[in-house]
């Protein structure tokens, strides 16, 4: 049996959140019930809080952003960097 | 018959969009159905759009943001990187 | 049984280049050269030079970054937007 | 008679606006209207409106921006260059 | 009686607020009223308010920050610079 | 029959630059030198110097930012926003 | 009749400074040694230093920004926050 | 009667790094090499490296920043988000 697989590396990438003001703590209490976030803060600073999180490949990134980090309400605005 | 005709060149241009949270995919859908906008993408990073747009001169590069990209619902923010 | 199964989309980025002042055409001229840009070009706003790359996956991206895109003479600062 | 009157010259400002989306001819329109307000016109990059100010002091400057500039409905933000 | 006690000093920082247009003089007010804020005033430029406070750690600015300055109507975005 | 059609709107551009610290003087001068240039000051904010420029079309307003502006000793950066 | 109307009402700004790296420290000292800087730290954030200056009027903080503190060796960047 | 208290939180960091173009991955090495990292890794977007540190309070982050980060050759900014 030949078993030929490329595959993607795991992708790290930090996401850097802003919160609509006074709903912080709550932002911060859903965005850490996702299983892909292995951290996540509140921070000082241009954002308001920092997650890190691990995925297969950019697509499941992408997946992860738009369908639960960005339909968490009170999140406003997301800055990704994608880790190597 | 002497025709002299003066004429603006076509002009590209990079729209950097960012969307109301939640709302990428339709906001992205929208811009896809501009006959102007050539290819658009949704990207990791300051902004949630890139559309590439072709226009015949600035004018029309106007209209196209104003009475159109801007008008479509989700779209928060626009920055154009106009080429030459 | 023979199992292939090949993991890897192409990924396509959109590179936004700050140059350093007066050497715009060098550095947008010794980005063409390079094959994975299938096109670039100057721009006015807060960039310089935009250039859209296409690389096999985002290992290939970070080479093309760190090992040619950021050595070009000229080029002071780079953000990637990564397109899905 | 005696006068002494030390005042402060003129001062100049560039006030950049960014407009709600989809009522930048409004907010323009309305930007017009002021009599501080030498000239405006929608731009493109970062901001979608710029206008050129003269007022007779900074406390002017002040009053003309939060009683009358970030009043006008679908002004979301403003950035004022005080000329020297 | 041996007392060791390892306490971390004051911590000065400043806070960039961006406010709702329109309503930037009750922004001041309210901000005025909280004791660990040392003086605050409206400015020109990227912000809209400054204001300098004083607490006694960084967990305590950070409770300053969620529970009070975010918390006051019309505060849309706040970056902390720490001082040292 | 002579048909002479003129597509030829001029183009407006306030042009943000960034100085080198302690050249804003020399760089101010420099600009001022320029035909395109009709007005430019120093300001106060993130930029140091604001440009307002009129040229017949994009093209030429690419030329004077690449050949004559971009090439002043001292100027560091330029953001162009053009006015429609 | 004797009239003498003054009219000079003081400028309070905030000066937030970007350091060369590695020179925040001189830069700092040579920012205190100035009469019009009634206070400066090192800050953590976008900016490297703050400096809260007091000046009679806008043109001497134009002086003061010009001739003295972006003169000082180290100062790469400088956004003046103008009080009122 | 023997009272200790220890008031010493320990402090996370995630420290945002521009580096010179070209000299990305010495940077990285270096910035590896720093007890108080915890971890470090290039990524795409407005910065280029990012890093977590562990200190033991704010001011040994200062020194960490001053005579350690910022002191290493090719690093040009740093912006940093002190997590709580």
């Amino acid at each position: 049996m030949l078993v030929i697989c490329f595959y993607n590396p795991m992708v790290v990438a930090f996401v850097l959140i802003m919160s609509k003001t006074g709903q912080e703590k709550e932002v911060l209490a859903n965005i850490r019930r996702l299983n892909e976030v292995k951290e996540a803060s509140i921070v000082f600073g241009d954002y308001d809080i920092i997650a890190k999180v691990d995925v297969s490949n950019v697509e499941n990134l992408n997946d992860l952003l738009l369908s639960k980090i960005r339909k968490i309400p009170g999140v406003s605005m997301t800055t990704t960097l994608i880790g190597i």
